[in-house]
């Protein structure tokens, strides 16, 4: 962060209709091995995610890779969110998963060798995603989260938890008032502070983010109180309607205290202000890189 | 259900390291195709799943896939979660995704394209998952299930949502008093059944079923009051501890109104009363079977 003089996330949830020019051309996959629309498409994803990469990984710290949008292409989607993970690896980004994954314990332990681990098998060890951090769903509570914690702590990779979430619906459960106070986002605040309290590196910041959501900066501010050694992930600046010139309660235990994402606002720069795709997304990346730096 | 005089659900939540024998031979993938553990891993874990519906589909009226156990197998390991998907419908069982998904909007919708839908692409549509049901994490309020649901219902789909899950940890989130009344789980219900009110068919009962664990009968009893057109899936019917005979309750709107899950107590009955591992699931599940059907 540092070194890049950036807390800028790019976000990449690709859609396969609306690609950058060449994404196809550039996906380094060998299209004449497999045929058929799915392996195609996750070739040309690939070679999207890649090519977006390339245009603004200088100006960024980590990418965001929202898991939905691969698998909605099946098995060779996950081929290209694996290999999309290590186009950003290359580069020198962390990547984040955005899985927002939340089960029971053993099956928790499943998504921890998915995203961090491997997993033995008899025929040899099989390889997970390799993310330096996932977004994790704590409605099950922290036994459903410890076993992420467990695989990613040892490897120096974190957590990323849903406190607030900066969609509108999220008011509907997580803004809810609790009969001793507070509301269900400041328990799951307490949550985040308690599992993250062994996890406190040198400067001050833990292994256990929260994502709390760009769109509601007031919430920003309180829950930044109640974590004081938490990194906040906070998506939803642009096309959800967050600004960074909101955001600067979350930068209070320092610049590394907030990532702030954004997806479609520099993918999709090109189509609101012209010009070339990887040029527009430049332009929309450095704006927000300097506004971020700037306010913290 | 009717047909079977079943209300049994089997979970498969296959560990490639403890896989039932014949697993490899019984995939019909081409192994000579690709090499490597994760494409063996997953065959296998494909077999296992297929000789394991083989031998208690007749008993059963649907399948839970945990998709953690697919997903940390990578591509191949996507690639069998469709398979086994497939045979299950061979044998007439209802396929639901254990998948807990939840997220904001475009995420939402793409998850839906995922597990029920298909997805456009410049190449052609490429065909999801195609599952019968989802289980949905609802935290982040109804505007992210809301996608799921109108991808869901047209197919005659459905999708069950976490209101109290069976792991001990869910107290701390899901059981929350709050200062209107109620309880976390309660609004959950109370979400549950307002999305389900325009899906409930001519039997009475909803497209929006709802997730209630088999460990807390007390729950289920006073849930079920709440929420009387929705379809209950009982989840931690024993390794977890819950015992069908407490189940009663959920039976009220009518046999069809539970669904009974049990994963490792069947599948690993073998290791618990001894015999051939198909025997042994066999005879654990005709007698889940008949205790659901006694009490409903």
């Amino acid at each position: 962060m540092a070194e890049r003089e950036s807390q800028l996330v790019l976000g990449l949830d690709p859609d396969p209709a609306c690609l950058w020019p060449q994404s196809l051309e550039r996906s380094e996959w060998d299209l004449a091995r497999l045929p058929g629309a799915a392996y195609r498409a996750a070739a040309a994803v690939t070679g999207h995610c890649r090519i977006v990469i390339e245009a603004v990984s200088d100006l960024c710290v980590a990418v965001k890779l929202q898991v939905a949008c691969f698998e909605r292409l099946g098995a060779p989607g996950w081929a290209a969110l694996i290999r999309s993970a290590g186009a950003a690896r290359e580069r020198g980004l962390i990547v984040i998963a955005d899985a927002k994954r939340g089960d029971i314990d053993v099956s928790a332990a499943a998504y921890a060798q998915a995203f961090f681990g491997d997993t033995a098998t008899p025929f040899g060890e099989v390889e997970g995603v390799g993310a330096d951090a996932l977004t994790v769903n704590p409605l099950l509570g922290s036994d459903a989260v410890a076993p992420l914690l467990s695989e990613a702590r040892p490897r120096g990779a974190g957590l990323f938890v849903l406190v607030r979430t900066s969609n509108p619906g999220a008011a509907e459960v997580q803004d809810l008032e609790l009969a001793a106070g507070g509301t269900v986002s400041e328990r799951l605040a307490a949550m985040v502070r308690r599992l993250g309290e062994p996890g406190v590196g040198e400067a001050g910041l833990s292994d256990v983010g929260a994502v709390v959501g760009a769109t509601v900066p007031a919430h920003v501010a309180s829950l930044r109180a109640q974590m004081p050694h938490t990194i906040f992930l906070l998506p939803g600046v642009g096309a959800q309607g967050g600004a960074v010139e909101d955001l600067a309660a979350a930068f209070a235990p320092g610049r590394a205290g907030g990532l702030v994402s954004a997806s479609r606002s520099i993918v999709y720069a090109h189509e609101r202000h012209g010009g070339d795709p990887a040029d527009a997304a430049r332009r929309e990346a450095s704006r927000l890189r300097e506004l971020a730096w700037s306010l913290s």
